[in-house]
Order: structure tokens, then sequence, then C-alpha cells
């Protein structure tokens, strides 16, 4: 089954903002096993996007359009499905009054042209709205179907995720194509794309030999380091299943003798639900103190639900001076070890925590206290240890670093309870 | 002068890339005014390739086409142009020596498989490579033309600037179409797309009556609120740029008179650094207390460069006791009006600071102090007026709620000074 993505809205044409939508349908279509042979996109005018539909159509089963279903005169991806299926709009008047509630809830009044997005062609079906205004649409052409969603990436998504994707599994099904995919991602930190190939080398030749329908992939993914994803295609669920678990043992071994402990979750998990976890389990308190992150590490920490247990607070000591008063730093080079150790003792104390992270370092542009660009020192108080500090050399412009800094600083953290 | 991006790459299907090529491209060809009305995404897959070659230039003048002209086997770009253009591919030996020598003079051998490289569709000429091995290719279709560029945006970029680009501008110039596009974005926080563009419908019916090469497009960026895109069209930059200036102040004077002071910056302006940019006029000093937020907020300021010289820092006050013995928040509810005024007040104390922006609230999953989920309370201290609080109903999950919090605590902060 092939279904083409068909993103629409001049934005994308003129770069105003990249195409994620259709690298994110792109990505949860392989995994159901899904074939996406062409992505397209086009602007908001309606001869080019039922032109674009029809192309779609023409070489694929079907089509996920993304966009134009807002409330405004340009968008009229409605119109354009409505003419590929040779009907007419309808307004549901269910669906307007939906979308009132929707404004009354917020205490505000829906504006006329709302309504529009109560307009479905003839004959399509509804993906109620759960995150916005808009509703999605399942429009049968032929024996093809084309769904639309809006482009706000959190509505598409959640759309895809609870009536699409279940839909294309069950035509999938239908097809005879009832193998079942299941994956799992590995999630890394500390070590690099080809470094991890390189590793798995053995693993991709034993796949090969074997002829085992189970798939290695990689997939970069900057600041939340490398994900190692294992897909295995089974005969049915427990097939799969059974295929995968053997797969992950095989490769959990090899990484961990190659690169230690640098499997820090599975699938969803990120570094702070790691670190909630670790903390959970010993029934500690954590506090942090932040200089060139400046909150970043507080903010995913508070990420998690339920941080409250675990998480007591932070301070963002940007200044010098609220390091020197607030967490108690002795006079000199903020961007030190001893800085590192004293930032995060006086995070421990100031925040009556059990436990304390603390990042200082240089961003950039410029150096600082006669450190380069990129060096940052994360500091460490855990019960039963020393305070102590690591120095870091991180790459990238201002931003990268930053960000590079606190998953670092997460997973040195992580680690100091080994 | 229509030209389609095709970009090549099974990976850009698979969504393990973004297809950030196109999105370059399209800013590119916009800002000398050749228009986009297509993009497409094919894997690699010789059939498919030529069917979507044929498809882009069926439906525009030009074509470039990214990626697939690397060495390997998965690389067939040139195979598959050559097939459109109906001829073969010959081997230019002058090519081979060419890349060979980039081989040599990094001490490696050239792989046997480099010299595909080499390959290039009878008739079509070469753009030289300047930055990796991979030459790029102008071929000509009948009265149309394909462009081939590596995949590598470092290496396409350059190929387009110094090749691509003045072939284009010199088509249009022969077309006599010289006109030059020019966008300006306006950002908004406060209302909704729809209520924009309901208050903007003079200004689109003007546009149309005087037909008027200016357009008017709205751009939901969620947590960043709405942007609004002026583009006018000249026939030359000062001409676009005159019409672009004369429709900029109608559509401020129309966002004015209904909803206020909501455009807080242009283009790439975030919150962030309009907040930057108040502080800085006034030589004033800003601390944060961030409770919901857990950090985002410090965070953003941080991102502006130079903050240093008027962000102090900020207070994580996570668990009600850092509220209390931090912030000095009296003890009782915590998400009220008088705890934001009370951890405000504290954070311009503590960080010893002129101004203070605190936010107390409910992310969820679960209510607390008899507050819903979504209530938040934002504190403001600045010069000249008494510490106050507004209290917000925002919507989304947990994660949504924390970013419009952060926003609209800083725009909160930005109209303070008005």
């Amino acid at each position: 089954m092939r279904v083409e993505v068909l993103a629409v809205g001049t934005e994308l044409l003129l770069g105003q903002i990249a195409n994620t939508n259709a690298a994110w349908l792109g990505q949860e279509m392989a995994a159901i096993g899904v074939d996406s042979h062409f992505h397209q996109v086009v602007g908001d005018n309606h001869a080019r996007i039922v032109r674009a539909l029809r192309t779609a159509l023409a070489r694929s089963d079907g089509v996920i359009v993304c966009g134009g279903l807002g409330p405004t005169q340009d968008d009229i991806t409605r119109e354009a499905i409505a003419e590929v299926m040779g009907v007419e709009l309808v307004r549901d008047e269910a669906l307007v009054e939906k979308i009132g509630s929707f404004f009354a809830a917020r205490g505000r009044t829906m504006a006329a042209n709302n309504a529009r997005q109560a307009d479905v062609p003839r004959g399509a079906s509804i993906i109620s709205q759960v995150r916005g205004t808009a509703p999605g649409l399942i429009c049968p052409v032929g024996n093809k179907v084309v769904f639309a969603v809006p482009g706000v990436p959190y509505e598409m998504s959640e759309m895809f995720e609870r009536a699409i994707a279940p839909q294309l599994m069950e035509r999938l099904a239908d097809e005879g194509m009832t193998a079942t995919i299941t994956s799992k991602v590995l999630r890394t930190w500390g070590t690099s794309e080809s470094g991890l190939a390189e590793a798995l080398d053995g693993r991709f030749a034993a796949l090969a030999e074997g002829r085992l329908p189970v798939t290695i992939a990689f997939l970069a993914s900057g600041i939340e380091g490398i994900k190692v994803r294992i897909t295995a295609k089974g005969n049915d669920a427990a097939h799969a299943a059974e295929l995968l678990a053997h797969e992950e043992v095989e490769v959990r071994k090899v990484l961990s003798e190659r690169f230690g402990d640098i499997v820090f979750g599975v699938d969803g998990e990120t570094m702070e639900v790691a670190i909630a976890k670790l903390l959970r389990a010993r029934s500690l308190t954590l506090g942090v103190a932040e200089s060139v992150t400046g909150g970043i590490i507080a903010s995913r920490l508070v990420d998690v639900v339920g941080a409250s247990t675990w998480f007591n607070g932070g301070i963002v000591s940007y200044a010098s001076a609220v390091k020197f008063n607030v967490l108690g730093v002795p006079q000199g080079p903020v961007v030190s070890a001893a800085a590192a150790i004293a930032m995060a003792e006086g995070a421990a104390r100031v925040l009556n925590s059990d436990c304390a992270v603390s990042v200082t370092g240089v961003a950039g542009p410029e150096p600082q206290d006669g450190e380069e660009v990129g060096t940052v020192f994360v500091g460490i108080v855990v019960p039963g240890k020393a305070p102590y500090a690591e120095r870091l050399q991180l790459p990238g412009d201002r931003a990268r670093i930053r960000q590079y800094s606190a998953i670092s600083a997460l997973d040195l953290l992580r680690r100091a309870f080994d």
C-alpha cells in the first residue's frame, strides 16, 4: 500500500518553514509498513491543489493532505478535495456548534469564518478535532482515499495516531499484508553514529546471513542523542515480538561491551525520564544550578509528570553576582571546575536537596575567563560521593552548545548513580 | 517563470532527515522572483525519479533536482535525467581526472565507482564541483531545463548561488519578468488567526480592488504566536520595497486600532528579543521566578546574545518550600495572584533586579489548590508601578500550557512598559 504526503501551504514553498510534517509522517508510515514513494508540496491555490491531488492519486493508493483546513480565505483544501471527489461541500451544523463551544470555553466569540471549518465534502467522514478547531477528513475517491489533517504539527500528529494509522493498518490487513511490524528504539548518548554502525557491523552481517526479517537503523537526533531502532517483521505480533526481543539482547550486549552504559532509555523515554526513575527508586530529591544552560535543565525535568515528588527547583545564576550571593560561589573565575562544584553544593543547600547538578560554561559568541567557546563544566553532588566536576568541550553555535550542555549534564548525573 | 524543486532520497521519504534543501531553495528563488508552485520528494528508484521529473516538467518551466549524484549504486539521478532527455550518458574523462585529483589531494585513492560521477547526459553542461566530488548538471529538455545539484546542503547552496541563480535571472530578464519579491513578517501574540483575518478583510478587499501585487498571509506558529506576512512584487527592489512599506503601514494601523499593541516584533525577532530591546533601552535588569514553566522563561531569555547585560537570573521554585524559603512567599495557596506577586517581588529582591516576572499555575494532569488545569498567574514588578498579577486560562496539555505560560508571561512583561 502506497500513501503519498501532500503538504499544502505557500509558506512551505517560500521556505519560511521546513516541511517537518512530511518527515514525521514518513517515519510513522514506515514504522507500520506503509510505503511512501512520493511527497509533494503545493501552495494555497485551488487549481494547483487539485492538480497535485490528482497527480498523487494517479500514482499512490492514498494521500495524506496536511494544511489548508484553517478558517481563513487561503484555507482551501476542503474545496479542492471536493472538486477531486466531484461532490459539493455541505456545512455540518453539529460541527459548527462544536467549534463555537471551543471558543466559548475560552471566553471568546467565534468569528463567522470559523464556520467554514465545518464544511465537509459530501461522502467524506470526519476525524473529530481534539487539539484544535479544524476537524480532519477521510474522503473516499474511487477505491482510493484522501485523508486531510491540519498543518499544525501538534494537531496533525494526534489525528494521524488516533484515526489514520488504524485505518491504514486495517487496509494493509485487508490486502493480506498481515505481516506485523514492531520496533523498539534504544536511545544512546555519548558516541557517534559511525561509531555505533561500526560496532554493530557483526549484527548486520549476522542478520543478512540468517536472512532474518530484522533491521537496525540509526537516527541521529541531535541534542537527544542517537537512536538505534530495531525493527522486526513477523507473521503475527508474537512472532515479531520474539524476533525483536532476541535482537535487542544482542544489540545491547554489543553496545555495552564496546561503549559501557550508553543506552539511557527506550522508545519515548527521554534523559529526564531516566533521571526521574533513578531518583524515585532511591527517594532522593534534586536541585539544579544553571548558568550557560539558563533554565533548560530545570525545564526538561519539569516536563516529567509528577516531577514535584523529586525535583525541588533550580537557580539560574546567569549573572556572576547571583553565583556569588545566592549560591555562595567564592569570588574568582566562574567558568571553572571549582565554580561548578560550588554551584552544585550551593544548589543542594539553598534548595534543600539530596542531589544537585550544575553547569557553567561558555556558549559564545565570545570566550570567557580565558576559556574557549564550547568549554563547559558540570558539577555533581550525590549522596556517598565527594562533590566533583567534569570538563566538556562541546561543538556548535550558542544554541547547540546550550542544548548539548543540558543533556550532557543530565547524562553525567545519571552515570553518577552507577 | 516557474521552477519546481525535486529532492531525491529515500531517507527523506522515511523522515530520517527533513527536506531543508527545498526550504532553502524556496527562499532563494522567491528572493529573485522565480515562482515555485510545487515541490516533490522521491526515493532512490529509477522509474520513480523519471516519473517525478516528467510530472515536474509538465507543470513547471524548470526543475532543480537535489541529491542522487553521489558515487554509490543508489545514486541514479544522472541515469534518470538521461532517460527523460532521451539521450545516453557519456563519461567525461576530464571530470574523472578532476575527481581523482580531489582524492589525491587528500592522500586517498579514488574508489572505482567514483568515476560514475563523471557520467554526463549527452547535451548537458556541467556545474563544476567546488566543495565536493560531484559536479552539477544543466540539462536542456525541449525549451525547459533540469538543474541537478548534490543533496549535501553545503554543496547544493554553493552551486545554486554560483551557477543556477544567475541563469534563472537571465531567463527572467529574457521573459521581461524582472520582478523582485520582498516580504516582511509582523509577529503577533494575543489573538486568533481568524480574528486577524477578519480584521484585515478590508485590506484584502483593497488589494484585490487595486489589483496591487501585494499579498497578506497568516502563519500560525503555535507557541510563537501568529505571523502576518506581507509580500510585495515590484518591477525592481525599490518598487517592491515601496509597495511593502505602504502596506505595512496600513496593516499595522488596522491591527493597532483593533487589537492594540499585539505586534511584538518583525521577521526573526522573538518575544525575548522584544524584551531585551525594552530593558536595554531603559538600562534595567530582570530576574524571573518560575514554577509551572520550570525554567522555560529564563532559558528563552538566555537565548538572546548579550543577555548578561540585562538578565540577572532566575529562581525555579518548583517545590512550594522553595517558594516559601527562597522567595519569601507567605504560607498559603501557591497558585494565586498573591503568590505570583510575592514570587516576583522575591525574585527582584534575591536576584537584585529592577524588574521581575513570575509564573505560577497548574499544568496538570491534576488540579491544584482548587484551581483547574490551565489556570496560570503571572506576577509583574516594574519600576513606577505597584506590583501586580494577571490571571490566565490556557488551553492544551501539560507541555502546551507550560510553553503558552512562558510566552504569555513575557508578553505581559512587554506590555508592562506601555
